[in-house]
């Protein structure tokens, strides 16, 4: 049997591969089980500083399976304890995403529908292929897409975002661009070289500076002024204290390049 | 005497008109009572799923009804007691927008400044014709825009709406759109034919999800990622376990379209 | 010796030139302290509008002082107490800013890097010359722009300023513009009549009614929406009671120019 999500390593970056194609990489119970697995593993693995999160076929991912979910109606509770885990997993997903010590990028072609476009938008980074379709378009078939909204919501402006909610129409990605859900499209012969050189120069960062600045960066959004000052204040100083910070300011105010333990 | 706000119904869509172009459809304390009656009725009315508010005359709206707001000044306390009822008589309106079930879009021509262009950030949808002035031009005559700027600067960034606020310059609707405060602007002609369209679009999907969709919206935009979660989680439980989301799923898993009980 | 920081008021409006080109302005102790004197003295100083900040030389501000901060590390526990005592003088600064009583438009050319790009995000307005560079850039030596993003992740969506804090990147003016952290690009030639003309046109409004309305703009975007509420009604109560108000919009009434006190 195939993988569910094939992992490969280039050196510092990891690309996880969604594996299931003739499902369109749906998010079902046994893909979040195989995805949560992946980042479980990665969250404690020191070797690896980007991550990269692809889909093979014609799909990033088109959300959960309405197939599986269907089924699940046929318990005695019409399957609310079944969805209420389903949702509790599938937000546990979305979360461990920003807990993540690598930043993550979305690689995105094709369709990212529902919790497939939940996902882009809870990855810290995403490039898109010309021609993708982002849709929260659940409401189309009677189920608002009140779960991605919660990632979407805090990618782009309000307006914008209540309209694909309440619409159920895609938008493209030269228009995910524009809105803030993505960083840039390319041409789809060219994501995989895009990803691949934005990870490279992420991960040519010093980690451990990458690893407190992207918490700090989720934690601090979320709080006032004056808390996320004293907050980031305390976790500068400490990056300060690190020896390959101060080889870093000492090689950049000698002109040369840094000699990192990292 | 002509009502102050004329409700025309099509189907599943309410129209409400602000109908004193004499006065630029200023939020006179008869225009509040009589806009606030219209939303508390459509609070309670399950026959409408959508609601399109627009404006006759010249403007959409201009604000506050700065004659009444002076001849107050000539009570004993200076007016101080009728401005604190004007001023939450005002915000229990803007803050009913996005308490009604129903996604409510602003249809907006002319003019909509001060209040008038709180009012259009506080719909949930906007589209302008070409031409459209936006302004929370209130620091002109000494008046800042403060209420007004609740609901602006939930809608477009920081910097650009501090701009509109201490310049009281306006924009106009293609910088309107750019900037998230409408969702689209379209030639003067079409301006109706498209907000009918949208609120078709809007209308067509099933009641139950869209409420529930919308009321969550605004609940979760409010709260840290891990209770947004929670809160998003529980609604797409009950949301799987309405009898028409259930048809909804399954006629998408066999290809059919819904026969939906809304 | 020439002063850090040169103060030069025409009217109503006060230039703060930072004014060390040899450190690039860099936010060295002498140059925090120097900038927070003159902030100090502008808090309580009626006379003065609105404020520019400016710098002289090839960049606006290159962020803080590397070189300092390195000799700070010669103490007994390698400088941690010096570098959070510097930390929470640069975030008093920033916070300064938003809680002086004028708006500050921040006129920015060359360069602005790390703590310097914080300082234009911190701003209340902002205009560049084209092909001034945004970024924050301490990644690239190993130290996180941890404090700098509070500000910028306020300005600008969150994935693009994930992009700019992991990658070290470089934005322009226009793609500042676009992304919300700059009000507007002009030409080398025009940045200080730009500024000018923007600062003589928020000088010309009533003074009392910018001072409560900035106040008013940051304490309420950090509250939920009925306490934003609340709060900017009682605002507007206290500015309609305010004796050039009430003239303000008479005059606007009787179709004539105000007479203001202010």
């Amino acid at each position: 049997m195939d993988k569910l999500v094939v992992r490969n390593d280039m050196g510092a970056v990891a690309r996880l591969t969604l594996n299931n194609p003739s499902n369109l990489n749906a998010l079902s119970d046994a893909m979040l089980a195989a995805l949560q697995a992946e980042f479980d593993q990665l969250m404690d693995d020191s070797s690896i500083r980007v991550i990269i999160l692809s889909g093979v076929g014609k799909a990033f991912c088109a959300g959960h399976d309405l197939k599986e979910m269907t089924a699940g109606r046929k318990a005695d509770d019409g399957g609310r304890a079944y969805f209420k885990d389903l949702f509790n997993r599938c937000a546990h997903l979305m979360m461990t995403l920003p807990r993540l010590p690598q930043p993550v990028i979305a690689e995105v072609h094709g369709i990212a529908t529902a919790a497939g476009c939940q996902l882009v938008a809870s990855c810290d980074l995403a490039v898109a292929a010309e021609g993708t379709k982002f849709g929260v378009n659940g409401v189309n078939i009677g189920l608002f897409c009140s779960t991605p909204m919660v990632a979407l919501s805090r990618n782009i402006p309000r307006k914008q975002a209540f309209e694909m909610l309440t619409t159920g129409q895609f938008i493209d990605a030269a228009r995910a661009e524009e809105l803030g859900l993505i960083n840039r499209s390319v041409a789809p012969g060219d994501l995989q070289k895009e990803t691949k050189s934005l990870a490279a120069l992420v991960a040519s960062k010093l980690g451990s500076a990458v690893k407190v600045g992207k918490s700090a960066f989720y934690e601090q959004i979320q709080m006032p002024l004056d808390q996320a000052y004293a907050y980031t204040g305390s976790v500068m100083v400490e990056n300060m204290l690190v020896p390959d910070t101060a080889e870093g300011i000492s090689a950049f105010l000698e002109k040369r390049e840094p000699d990192w333990d990292q």
